[in-house]
């Protein structure tokens, strides 16, 4: 073997791989996104990771930033097969899974998703190829009430606070309150796709170019665009001060629907610097018709929405006649740990869940370690035995630089007497402890 | 768009897709087995979905099974790019991973993995393209003590105690003994492979299919071959047992480690049914070197195997030269859940992971049951809230279909008096709680 050829294993650009200590920090993200997911009721489908493409193009999506598959050394193109593509996003799959199944689900249907998707995009800084998407939606069978919009930002607010980085901001609006704004300020029905296009853009533009592209492509005078825009920088408290800034069926629409969605959050329990009402915020989409949502994070405020969605009209206009409408969200985990790590909110943790190791320097008593851990194991402790022939100095060296909190030592003379040592790695001390008593000690320690 | 083109959405064969009630028992198998995982001191890892095509045939696999990806509708060969295929296990991305970050690694490395693979067969009655594997290894650096064998059953034996489907029993040989009893009935050294193959075949081709072939392919008399498979067939209640079945270096080494592996077991609390010594186990691969691994279920045995591995000497020859011995064994998720599903000794679930649905009959009132909501949520239960314009009646029929347990009512009457309506639509009573006692209520009858 010694001939055999070396490979030389490269990482793939745009495909992350997080080493040991960041995949528990991500694994401790998807489980207080999963918790929270399912403390409001939101219940996992997964979907295969692989659509037709039929589905995957049906709605005219660039279909360049899509994987195909086929089989490798297949005899010909038929057996190749072509017909299959990795899915994108999480949405359209959603859309295909409840179509399908929809004479067997109950509505509204609330899911939760937490899958990779894959684009096939040329590699850049911070882009990646293969990302987790958390997705959450309520679809509503013919109708789905704003009440449902309101519960969105408060799981979005839960997880944000439940994940100990600093907290976050849902920001929201209304789209057909910002139409409203657009038609009050001149624009015609026809350009207000245009228009919310423009405003979508503000962030990256800025409002001297915002304000340009109002003027060329909605047909807004200089003033109107100027007013419209300052109306959308104005801060806004609650729906009841926006009663003026806007007139017409719309408005009104938008109106009511966003007050049911802030009356619904801070019933919800919603605190009042867990969200912000921001006019200016269209979502480049059409899809969207109602409520929409951005996440910016307290700490990280520079790099953008974190967590982004809406109301949209109908889910799944591409396989079914039958009108479902919802509202859903979207957090780009991938993506906000890449930004997490690299700003160091959020530090990797060790290369192990487990708290305790339970050393084993006299080869002669392995029995008697090997019972030690099982006992740990059954009080619901995370334990590793260290199964080499090393010296305990070797053994101690291994638990710090595993990242364990406590070693658990015992020779001869604990043996006799009935107790353990237990060194805390972290407090850089050591106690004897009544063996007996040792799941009671490391887990009322462990805190 | 009531013109638009409408598109069926149909079953993609070989790539399962759960309904509801069937992803929550998936996702509680997956709880059970990630506890298990990290109660024992594996760390997670995830690998990209895909490795380099090179990677992924670096051992000579038949690449016929593999899916490779493409860019669609890229311009040319070039940029749709040829180099990447979906990974077919998890065993070749972990060589990879542990080859390419070896040095920031600290061994014994004990991690899980627990991920999709695929594998592009022509899909037939029970074969997946898709399926879900759950993979434990330990790999040691240079060497690795057979206490890591030791361990591998009995995270097995655990999780599938936990599982609460009946249970299974950890079948266990090494294959250096079993080479040793082969060559203690007159096998040359080069045949033991072909011998060992013979007897891989036992429960597809039967006791005299066996005996044929250790004749034809092993070179055995057929009276050795007759000895032989009796003693294979023999029950072992342990180690001890074995000492005068062969002789010779390989047996005496196999012995020896067969003798730690299951004491280390005992100790670790491994009763006395969780686990079976068979001689016959051979594991096709002869990648494995010494310990093997079987696993049947109590109440399910004619599925054959559900989770299977071993010992191997190295892990990663392909990348390094260093060498990487290890144990592990992998959990086929997908197909023992059909298998579950298909027996009827699993039932899917309700469509909803929460125990609670509040209603909403009294759409004036609609602040407070949001609040209660709230306050049984922040009380730790899952808990939904009705969203809808319906009448009671059909509120409760959506509880009944989603299967909730518990509905929580509440109208003029009930708010006058600070008490709500519990209706446990299980055991189909209800009570009069005090509002204030609600979340306490809930969480002693939910049990």
């Amino acid at each position: 073997m010694a001939d055999a050829p070396i490979l030389k294993p490269q990482p793939i650009g745009g495909f992350p791989e997080w080493q040991p200590g960041e995949k528990l920090v991500e694994d401790r993200f998807l489980e207080v996104i999963r918790r929270q997911f399912r403390r409001f009721g939101f219940t996992p489908i997964e979907t295969p990771a692989v659509e037709r493409t039929e589905v995957m193009t049906a709605k005219g999506v660039v279909d360049k930033e899509i994987y195909g598959l086929s089989r490798l050394a297949a005899a010909d193109d038929a057996e190749a097969g072509g017909d299959l593509a990795l899915h994108f996003d999480l949405t359209v799959p959603t859309a295909r899974y409840v179509a399908q199944h929809m004479n067997r689900l109950v509505f509204p249907f609330r899911r939760y998703q937490i899958q990779k998707v894959w684009r096939g995009e040329r590699p850049q800084a911070g882009r990646f190829r293969e990302f987790y998407q958390c997705d959450i939606d309520i679809v509503g069978n013919g109708s789905l009430s704003p009440l449902a919009d309101a519960e969105i930002p408060v799981v979005i607010h839960t997880i944000f606070r439940d994940l100990d980085i600093g907290g976050a901001v849902v920001r929201l609006n209304n789209r057909k309150l910002l139409q409203g704004l657009v038609e009050s300020h001149g624009v015609a029905a026809e350009r207000f796709a245009a228009a919310l296009r423009a405003i979508d853009a503000l962030e990256k533009i800025g409002r001297d170019g915002v304000a340009a592209a109002l003027v060329a492509e909605a047909g807004m005078d200089a003033a109107a665009a100027d007013r419209l825009l300052a109306t959308l920088a104005a801060p806004v408290a609650s729906p009841q001060d926006l009663a003026g800034a806007g007139s017409g069926p719309l408005f009104a629409a938008g109106l009511d629907e966003l007050t049911q969605v802030v009356d619904g959050m801070r019933a919800l329990g919603m605190p009042d610097d867990g969200y912000r009402l921001d006019l200016s915020i269209a979502r480049g989409l059409d899809y969207y018709t109602g409520t929409v949502y951005e996440t910016v994070l307290t700490a990280l405020p520079k790099i953008g929405s974190v967590c982004s969605g809406g109301r949209y009209d109908d889910l799944a206009s591409a396989y079914t006649r039958q009108k479902l409408p919802g509202v859903g969200i979207s957090i780009g985990l991938t993506r906000l740990l890449a930004r997490l790590f690299e700003a160091k909110i959020v530090t990797p943790a060790g290369q192990t869940p487990a708290t305790t190791l339970v050393t084993t320097m006299d080869r002669a008593r392995l029995a008697d370690y090997l019972a030690i851990a099982a006992a740990l194991r059954t009080a619901g402790i995370d334990t590793e035995v260290f199964t080499e022939p090393k010296k305990l100095g070797d053994q101690l060296k291994y638990a710090d630089r595993k990242g364990f909190r406590f070693a658990v030592i015992a020779g001869e003379d604990e043996f006799a007497a009935g107790t353990v040592q237990v060194k805390d790695l972290a407090a850089q001390t050591q106690e004897s402890v009544a063996a007996a008593k040792l799941a009671t000690y490391l887990n009322r320690e462990d805190k």
